[in-house]
Order: structure tokens, then C-alpha cells, then sequence
């Protein structure tokens, strides 16, 4: 039998995608990469997977493992005829254990499913981003996705209590005991998590619940500038600890380009400067919001901040975040950005931002920064959008070095190039810049250990 | 020259002991392991550190890296002629960041110092031990230490943002970036947590950092029995969230012979049954707590627990907490006792007491059992106390057959056998009876990988 007969004979025929149907599994979410296939293969179980990376092993065929393929920086495109191994089948929920506060779920499982399944019994499945709807939690935790709730519950890594994942050989690695403490021995799921598929294959997780916030209440808090409001967010922090799920930075210019693009949006306040949008969640519906609303009202008459809004309705709240959604689309519509996906200490984040801005702008002094996102965990979405009197083309040609002046700020304040959307193949030379070659040598050990024949996701996050 | 001169050129010739000024070096917490170290160095620097394991490496010399020296399972305890790098001198604390709830200390830096240095800036340094005066920092990392705290600020693991190592190269792998987003790459930090120096030599490492909680509330509930206290505890932690940093189970035979074995203790209430100290934290200094006391007083009508004591002052929360400290020893004056450091779900704890108590009671139906600990976080110290009527040798003989029936019902259960004190040499049989051969081999193909001689602390953790 050839490979594709032994593939089928394992997850039958239908499940082996050799035409046209290999479409949607083929291409990147955002367009960059060119992907080609041998197959993909959906098989329905863990089993079912394990036979064919054992098949593939056997054949020295490359395996690209793949969830909902939302990911942003081409980690789960073929590149080489490999084969595509989607886990979108093994979608069971396999236990809720409420007593536990824990849930034991299949790769492909849809993000939004898994928040809902939870929901239903009372509990909170904390990770949540935009892609929600597509993502699947075997991806999420391939990549240690951050998103909107870092702040208060962790990265994916936090949340991940027991993990199976099908090895090199095709051998199932199962540690699935949804415990909070164990020392048996090295803590191998921390290896597979955020490793994207190049170490093992992510079958199914025992995920931590927490309780259900009982409210949230959402704010928009506008300071002078930036450097003011990293100020204003890391007194916050020592303040009320993690009261907050979060805390997203919406500079003017952000502000103004949603306004232009989505009609429906409403102005927030009419002060100009940096803007937060802030949400407190409390489990206890009491009210130990007045605490926060004094100290508020107090930063207020310090001047530290120059307003506090806070919404008074859920259609006022839901507002707030449509700018904040909005802002990416809004940059797409006014011309080419060139985004970095960074993050820093926020000690130094105010400091990063006036002299990386200053750089930037000697170089070109129409640039248009755009510097958004998750603030109160240092993640900054810093994006160049388009100057207003300049061409595309022209822009383009300048993007190299614009973003060198990024790159050389982010790595002098002690930052990242890689904060939350991995390394895939789209920042491998971002990752051979800001690591320093021992760094690179024990990951390259570490690979070599699990996957010998470098048939796991070969060339994604270390170069071959 | 010899390799202890070489070794004494490099720390100095008076750090390095080869002689009874090693005493307190060789001896292990418990006293259950017999040390011999070829010498003890005592660097003072991570450079002389590195500069020790590359002089050890070139000779194949074993390494037992060692910290404060507080572990309870011989992990550095040196036992055939291996070289002790304690880290003690390295107590520097590098960089306290305030703005980033961050502190970069050196491993050899006293919990207790971390702690109080972390509060003379108005932060809290999450991990808190008994032995907090004597562990070091680098050691509670290396194992990955638990403590009173896990339920709201996690295991160690979850604190450390950043890492400093030394391989068994002598090659330092400089990870110390204090950022709570990051995707550059393998997350190798996580591999040298938890794993008790065999795979590298902590050095230093960043720590999160957190809110001061301004108010600490202190109960005593109890339960008709343990299975209803475990349903309460769950209903706890689905309600209330992390509100809590402690929630400690205290069987009444535990508080017997605390109360038999101390005079200076207060019993607390006159009901009987099984007990939980419970401290509710507050950041937010507000009337938060009216909730959770409403709550309990309708636990109290349900007749889901039969009594609550809320703590009125320091003396009375200091009393409940001495005995929760008094049950270790108080076993002790009361016998033999055979410990077991295990833990399960949450939601089969019950069960898991109930089946077990079973089994020991119809083996030897005069066994006191005294299962206290960790309640919030499934942790229980599962410990067997001599029967009053039998003599200690004859008890000492049927430990195996105990610690067996002990040990199948928490992996029947899906529990683990090292919960919080992790392997060393006292549990690696039970590693090897709880982890499949998968899981086994997959931990040498990393250990392997990382320390291909060796000789980082040989024979820890794995059988070599």
C-alpha cells in the first residue's frame, strides 16, 4: 500500500484530502504564506492520530499538525509536502468535573464551545480572544495563545492543568491528571505548551475553570499622554491586584482612526491623550467596587488622569469595546501598517514608547504610530500605519528599517519580538535576532530529544 | 594542579570545605540520608558557579547543586563522592521593580528575605513556607515548592517570570526577562523549575510580584465529617474564586493531639468532626467580606457545615494557625508516623478518604489516620500514626504494607505520590510505580539531552 492508502485505511477515505477540498486547511489566516500539501488527514481520535504519525514517521514525511489555522504568523502551513495532521474531529468534551473546577477536552474543540460548555455549569473558561469562534484549544495551547484575560487568569500555559500529546513516534504521551500540585518528576507539559507542534501533537487538555464573575463593570479612563497611563496602570496594579481582566491602551490616534472607519462608534468623553479601557470583574457582588471608584475620583483630583468614564449601560460598555475592536480594521482602511507584536516591562514602556516614537520619527516624520492593546500585561500591538501624504509602494520600501528601529528598542528595554502570536515561520529571524545562541542551541537539544527525525512542523519556530 | 585546588583558584580557597566544617552541608533535613561530598564550594557569583561546573564537567565529577538545604527527599544530599555547589552567596537581591511587580533576586536569597524585602516596597512575595527562614529561593524553584499559599498565587512555577541557569556545560542561560507575555521560542525556563538541579544549576531568577492583600480573615468551619467539608470547599472556590490563600483541612484527631501535645493551644469550638482554617485575603479593604460571611452563615442553616468561628483578633487567628503548625510534631510525640504527600482532584478527595480509611482500618483497625494539609488545592499530608496499643517496631513492619494500600488508592484515583515535597532519592520508586514508561523515558530522553554526562545531581529524581 502507498502512504495515502495506509492514511486512509487508518481514518478512512473520505478523511484524507488530496483536491481541491484541501482549500481551507491550506491557507494561512492572514494570506502571507504560499501552503501545499501531500494531504490532510482528519482523523476522529487520539488513536487515530497516533497511527498516522506513526505511518508518517515511517516514511520520514514531514507533519504539520493544525487546529482552527487561525494563527497570525504561519505555523500551521505546509511548506515542504508535508502532511497536514487537522485535529478539528477530536472535538469531544471528555469530562466536566465541576467539584474539581476542571474540564477534559479534544484539540478541536472550538474556543467559544469550550466558554459555553462552562458557562452551562456555572463556570468560567478564562482564555478568550477575537478569533474565538474558529480557534480551537489545541492550537491555543500549541501556541500559549494570551488574548483579552491575561492579566487576571494567565496565558493558555496557566490555565492548562493535565495535557495528552502524541510524540515524534507516534507514541501517546498521556498526563492528563487535572491536578494543581504535582512534583512527580520534570513537568513535560510545559514543554509541548507554546512549542507549536514541533515537539508533540496536542490531543486533548484537563483545562482549569474558575469561578463566574458575577459582575463587570468597564470604564474608559483618558490621561494626558502614555507615559502618564503606564504610570496611572501600574498603580492600579499594586492597588487592586487582579481585580481587572483588562486593560487595553487606545492612544488618539487609534481613537480617531476607529471613529473615521466605523460610523456606528461613539465618542467616548471629549478629552484628548491616552485612553484606557478598563474592566473589573468581581466574583463577590458586593459592593467593594466603591474602594476602586474612590481611588478613581482621587487619581481624578491628583491629575494623574485627566477623566474617568464608566459605563452605565451594557450597550455603553459594549461601545468601548467596538473601538477597541474596531482598531485593526481601522488601520487596514487607511493604508498599510507594518505591526509588531511586542512586549516589555511596564516599568519601562513609557519610556520605550517616547524614544522608539522619537527614532521613528527622525526617520520619517509623517509616520503615523499606532501603539495599542494589553497594557496591563506589557503587550503592545505597535503598529506604522501608511503617512496620509505618502504612497503604499514608497512606504513599503521603508518598512525594513522602521520596523529595525522597533526591533532595536524593544530588545535595549529588556522586551520581546515574539509576545503573543508565536514564531511559526513568519518571525523566525525576529527569534535568531533576540536569542542568544546557547538560548538557541538548548531549544535545538530540546527538539533533537522529542523529534530526532525533525518530522514535527519542520522549519516552524527553529530554523532546520 | 589537583581539582580542588583548581575549585579553590576559582572561589577562594576558604569556600572550598573539605573537612567537618562540611557537617551542615551533608546533613539532609530529616536525617534520613547518609551525604558524603567530595568538597563543598560555596561560589559567590553565578560566573564562579559556572567556572565550578565546567572545571566538575571536564573531570566528570558529579554536581549536587543545594540551596537552603530544607527539602524533606534527599534532592541534595550527595551520595557517592559528588561535589556540593551550595548557592548560599549568591543572596544578592539584584533589582526590586516596582512599576512592574517584579523582583530579580539570587537563588541563594532566604525566603524570608524575599518576603520582607518585597514588603518594605508595599508588595507581596506570594511563596511562604514554614521553613521560610532557612529554604532559599533557587531551591524553592528547583522543586517547584507549594506551601500555604498555592490556592491564590499558584505553585512557584507560576511565579517565576524569569531564570537564571547554569548548564552542565558550565554555559549560563541568561532567561531573566521580567515579561508576562512571551512567545520567543521554547519556554526553557519551565523545564529547570521543578526539577530538583538535575538539568541545571539556578542561579538567579525574576519573581512576580503582587498586590499587598490589606485584610486577612480568619475562620474555623466545621463539618459533620471530611466528605461533607470537601463539598463545602468545592462550593468555596465555584463561589468565591481565589478570595482565598488558605483553606487547611484539620481532622479532629489532628486537633486532639495538637491540643494533647501543646498546652499553650485554645480549642476552638466545641463541635466536633473535620475542621478547615480558612483565610479569606482582601486587597480591596472594603466591605467585600459581608458576602462571604452571609454565605456562610446560610452554609450554617443548610447544615452543610455545623459551626463557623470567625478569628476576632490576631491572638485568636494566631491560634488556629499554631495548630494547624503543631500537628507534624505533635504526631511525632505521638509515635511512628507514616507520611504521605499526595494529591487528587478535588472532586474524589472524599471518596478517596472514605475507600482508603477503609483498607488501612481492616488491615490494622487500630491505625490512627491524620489527614490534614492542603485542602483548597487538593494537597492532603496523609500521614499514619502509630495505634496507642502497639509498639513501635511492630508497627514499622507492616509500613510498607500500609504506605501500599496508601499509595494504590491515590493512583486509583488519579491522584499523584508526590504532591509538594517532589522526588530526590526518597520517592523515586514511587516515580517509577506512578509514571508509565512512556512518561519515564521521554524525562530521560530531556535529561539526556541537557546533561549527557551526567552529572548533574546523579541519581536524583531518575534512576540513573
Amino acid at each position: 500500500m502507498t502512504l495515502v492508502e495506509q492514511l486512509s485505511a487508518t481514518v478512512g477515505v473520505k478523511y484524507v484530502l488530496r483536491g481541491d477540498d484541501r482549500a481551507a486547511y491550506l491557507k494561512d489566516w492572514r494570506g502571507q504564506f504560499c501552503s501545499d500539501a501531500l494531504a490532510v488527514v482528519l482523523p476522529a481520535s487520539t488513536q487515530e492520530v497516533a497511527a498516522c504519525v506513526r505511518l508518517l514517521a515511517d516514511h520520514n514525511v514531514g507533519i504539520v499538525p493544525q487546529a482552527g489555522n487561525t494563527g497570525l504568523v504561519g505555523g500551521s502551513v505546509a511548506t515542504d509536502g508535508e502532511v497536514i495532521i487537522n485535529v478539528s474531529r477530536l472535538n469531544a468534551i471528555r469530562d466536566v468535573d465541576v467539584a474539581n473546577n476542571s474540564m477534559l477536552i479534544e484539540a478541536g474543540v472550538p474556543l467559544a464551545t469550550a466558554r459555553s460548555v462552562a458557562a452551562e455549569h456555572q463556570r468560567l473558561f478564562a482564555l478568550d480572544l477575537s478569533s474565538a469562534g474558529s480557534a480551537q484549544v489545541g492550537g491555543n495551547i500549541a501556541t500559549n495563545a494570551g488574548g483579552v484575560n491575561v492579566l487576571r487568569y494567565g496565558t493558555t500555559r496557566a490555565q492548562v492543568l493535565g495535557l495528552e500529546v502524541v510524540l515524534a513516534n507516534g507514541e501517546v504521551l498521556a498526563l492528563l491528571e487535572p491536578l494543581r500540585k504535582n512534583t512527580a518528576g520534570y513537568d513535560l507539559k510545559q514543554l509541548f505548551i507554546g512549542s507549536e507542534g514541533t515537539l508533540g501533537l496536542i490531543t486533548a487538555a484537563n483545562m482549569a475553570l474558575f469561578a463566574q464573575p458575577s459582575t463587570a463593570t468597564t470604564y474608559w479612563v483618558t490621561a494626558s499622554d502614555t507615559a502618564q497611563m503606564c504610570r496611572f496602570a501600574g498603580q492600579l496594579q499594586a492597588r487592586f491586584g487582579n481585580l481587572f481582566s483588562a486593560m487595553e491602551l487606545v492612544p488618539q490616534i487609534a481613537l480617531e482612526l476607529a471613529l473615521l472607519h466605523q460610523a456606528s462608534l461613539q465618542r467616548p468623553g471629549t478629552n484628548n491623550g491616552a485612553h484606557l479601557l478598563l474592566v473589573a470583574d468581581e466574583v463577590d457582588p458586593s459592593d467593594s467596587m466603591h474602594e476602586l471608584n474612590q481611588w478613581l475620583a482621587e487619581q481624578l483630583n491628583l491629575d494623574l488622569v485627566v477623566d474617568v468614564i464608566r459605563a452605565d449601560s451594557d450597550r455603553s460598555a459594549d461601545n468601548l469595546w467596538a473601538i477597541r475592536h474596531a482598531i485593526s480594521d481601522a488601520q487596514r482602511q487607511a493604508g498599510i501598517s507594518i505591526k509588531h507584536d511586542i512586549a516589555l516591562p511596564l516599568s519601562v514602556i513609557d519610556l520605550f514608547i517616547t524614544q522608539c516614537t522619537t527614532a521613528l520619527e527622525a526617520f520619517l516624520p509623517s509616520i503615523r504610530i499606532v501603539s495599542f492593546g494589553h497594557l496591563g500585561d506589557g503587550n503592545l500591538h505597535f503598529n506604522l500605519s501608511q503617512p496620509e501624504s505618502m504612497h503604499a509602494e514608497a512606504f513599503r520600501e521603508h518598512a525594513p528599517a522602521l520596523s529595525q528601529i522597533v526591533h532595536d528598542h524593544v530588545l535595549r528595554f529588556g522586551g520581546t519580538l515574539c509576545a503573543e502570536h508565536g514564531v511559526g515561520l513568519a518571525k523566525r529571524v525576529l527569534l535568531d535576532r533576540q536569542l542568544d545562541v546557547r538560548t538557541r542551541e538548548t531549544m535545538t537539544a530540546i527538539k533533537r530529544a522529542l523529534d530526532p527525525k525533525g518530522i514535527l512542523n519542520p522549519g516552524k519556530v527553529l530554523a532546520p
